[in-house]
């Protein structure tokens, strides 16, 4: 497929001039106070689709953010394909830890893209890899290749848990109808590597709050004879883990599906140099449970992370102060068959019951999915396993990543239809944390490699 | 002493509204934003001594903040009281709690405050009780009453250590001679029982850093594969008490003095509602060491609290993030015979060593003080005991406060002379806290026991 290669080369400037357009706008889900970057960005990523070839697009309300449709049907006979995507952000912040600001993308090259990345926040997550099937998209008409029909969903919360897109989906079932959903909001093993995500953790993600005395105290005269909240939230965080770490609350592993040894053996394939990964991280030693290997621990283990926690004093200088109240933000990392919905009520119940005596306990549900695991022998997989072996000159490999997108469970349970993982970032790209970048090569590859699903999939759905 | 009464009465209003003046300026020492009020007000104390009747003022620089020194010898052959204050102030926040501003003063009226009460940072700790002592002296220069020398040395580094104040001492030692050391940084039972505190704690304050990864990392790629510097630092937090809520510091109750049976027992007769306790705090429970009741446990017994933690996404919502560092302020409040840097290297050395794998940790020292116990049989607390026992009606009892004044050890060592803790706030006054106040009945009756003091003190010293 030499003609797709050589609109790349010739239209590329153009294709990262656009994104980089995409990237300026600050579309954080999680703070209110750019929820008018949000929706401006929904209507950007509307424009994007009528230009590259849609024939219908609109901008969906829900009770959130909203979400863009578009299509283009070309034939009602032929298979559909239903791309989603997110035009949402993860926040930015630390911004101090930024090297150039998240909002102002700059091209920068580095040891893994010597072709150079694009740095800003959402340049992989999910801004970049989203716009690849619009670009794709603008070639298979352009060219007029498009083997099959296209419908486009691309949500504005997927950073807090996607809420509005399950409302949306229940009440679109007719209109959202495909025969494969393609996504690309996943990593590959390299970038002469390919490989496609198979399975995908669930979540569960809760805030709580250990209220002790009403009012701040002063550490003199209270301290020792009240119970401090910083010191009881301390104390039950650290009681959830056991010295094997396994996660102490009661039920939490009743439903897990543990892997046969051949299962663990297959994955243990996947190339893996644990002193490079400690390198990376600049790691004495790794850490987890006790019986897994790291591949293992952070893919087919569900695990629990504090991802925030403040409370009292935490300006410049000393204050000798007792807080009346101590947060966490915590989450929990599922795995297939665990409910997330039955695990928040574990956690839940579990965490207040170990309320130490003068605190109490409130535990807020911010959101989760369920876990996923896609099988390798689907239309979809060979199709998307075809066309990287086209563009990248080697199969990709099946693996299972530690992260979640809870609405693929969703889509198989709503539309019927499996999910295909067509992922193009690198775990070195930095989702997630300061300085997050997404390689050109990996960008431009993306786009190359798209089409070629389309050509397969259709020709293996005869 | 009718005088001074009816000079109170007569001057109430212009007391008020220069102590509100002095409590405008935000001299909040902890936060560098605040220097240059800091150093304003260290001028305003100046003038309000001159005012007052000292013969000489100076404002002394240190390394740090500088301090107010002032005097007015009337016969070198008479005794010589030094006063000490600070006038520096704790952090306003969390600011949101406050009623109204904190630097904002204004008087209202509380149950325990029917005469009405000044709200504003440093009302009672220590702008509030310092004055006292310089509207005491203007009384007894206007009256010319003044029965021996008086001193005054007011600091403005109290809140974050005294470093400066150390120095200055060990080098004015000639400068600073007395014969007893007068402070009103401390409380009283009630504005019916007042009490003399006999007993300080001393303190040790450090904060602690823990790392992981030297970044950011996406909780659900590497979620149960690193250790989570905050998951971390919470288990280590934890493992300081034991179950019996005794600190689990190798050798940090070695030096601790134990009370003797009888010395406790005489404790316990200080008036004490457990039940109006709990509900002044909205605690269902008090919490604390094994084997100690709640008024020996915030006075007697050494304590460990975490005064501030902080790492990871604290912000709206919801970010899925393993934090590369997590951070806590953690103080100790000492006893008599516990060495405040011994105890500071006996937590270092213990807390680095109980850093998990994956983890290095970091303890930086703040600052810190000794405890303090003084005789109730010096001629000091006896005339201090006469100068309440005549303004109120009843005698003082001694107790021993949880709280920390580190430079009364440092006083004795350096000024081999006693200092007496004559204290007229209440514990309701909130100090440290959002809506600190001091009652307008505290701040005249303190203005009118002080010369009591002058006058029985000089007479036992004959």
């Amino acid at each position: 497929m030499e003609n797709i290669k050589s609109y790349v080369q010739q239209h590329k400037d153009r294709f990262i001039n656009e994104l980089i357009e995409l990237l300026k706008i600050p579309s954080v889900s999680a703070d209110t106070a750019y929820s008018q970057d949000v929706i401006d960005t929904s209507e950007s990523v509307k424009t994007s689709l009528e230009k590259a070839g849609c024939d219908f697009v609109e901008i969906c309300d829900t009770p959130g953010y909203p979400i863009v449709y578009g299509e283009k049907i070309i034939d009602p006979a032929l298979p559909t394909v239903l791309v989603y995507g997110h035009y949402d952000v993860q926040p930015a912040d630390p911004m101090e830890l930024w090297t150039s600001p998240p909002f102002e993308p700059v091209i920068k090259k580095t040891d893994i893209h010597p072709e150079g990345a694009i740095f800003a926040r959402g340049a992989c997550d999910d801004k970049g890899q989203m716009y690849m099937h619009v670009k794709a998209l603008e070639y298979m008409v352009q060219s007029n290749t498009l083997p099959c029909n296209v419908k486009f969903m691309i949500e504005g919360e997927e950073e807090v848990g996607s809420k509005s897109l399950s409302w949306f989906v229940e009440r679109n079932q007719e209109k959202l109808k495909n025969d494969v959903i393609l996504i690309s909001d996943t990593g590959m093993i390299s970038n002469q590597q390919p490989s496609i995500t198979t399975g995908l953790r669930g979540l569960s993600y809760v805030e709580v709050e250990v209220t002790g005395p009403n009012r701040d105290l002063h550490s003199g005269l209270y301290g020792g004879a009240v119970a401090n909240p910083i010191n009881a939230l301390a104390k039950m965080i650290a009681s959830l883990h056991d010295e094997d770490n396994h996660i102490t609350i009661p039920g939490f592993y009743d439903n897990v599906q543990e892997l046969t040894l051949e299962e663990r053996a297959e994955m243990a394939k996947a190339p893996f140099n644990l002193e490079n990964y400690k390198k990376a991280l600049d790691l004495n030693d790794v850490y987890g449970e006790k019986g897994y290997v790291t591949n293992e621990r952070n893919s087919i283990r569900p695990t629990l992370d504090v991802n925030g926690i403040w409370g009292g004093y935490t300006g410049e200088g000393a204050k000798t102060v007792i807080a009346s109240k101590a947060f966490a933000k915590i989450s929990m990392r599922l795995v297939p068959n665990q409910d997330w919905e039955q695990i928040t009520e574990l956690f839940t119940k579990h965490f207040t019951s170990i309320a130490p005596a003068g605190v109490t306990v409130k535990v807020t549900p911010h959101h989760g999915g369920q876990g996923y695991v896609t099988p390798i022998d689907s239309i979809g997989y060979k199709a998307a396993n075809m066309a990287y072996t086209e563009t990248f000159g080697v199969p990709a490999i099946p693996v299972r990543s530690g992260g979640s997108i809870p609405i693929v469970a969703l889509f198989e349970k709503e539309l019927k239809s499996k999910t295909i993982l067509m992922g193009f970032g690198l775990d070195s790209d930095a989702i997630h944390s300061p300085n997050e970048h997404f390689g050109i090569f990996n960008y431009l590859k993306g786009i190359e490699t798209i089409p070629l699903f389309y050509k397969y999939f259709v020709e293996l759905s005869k």
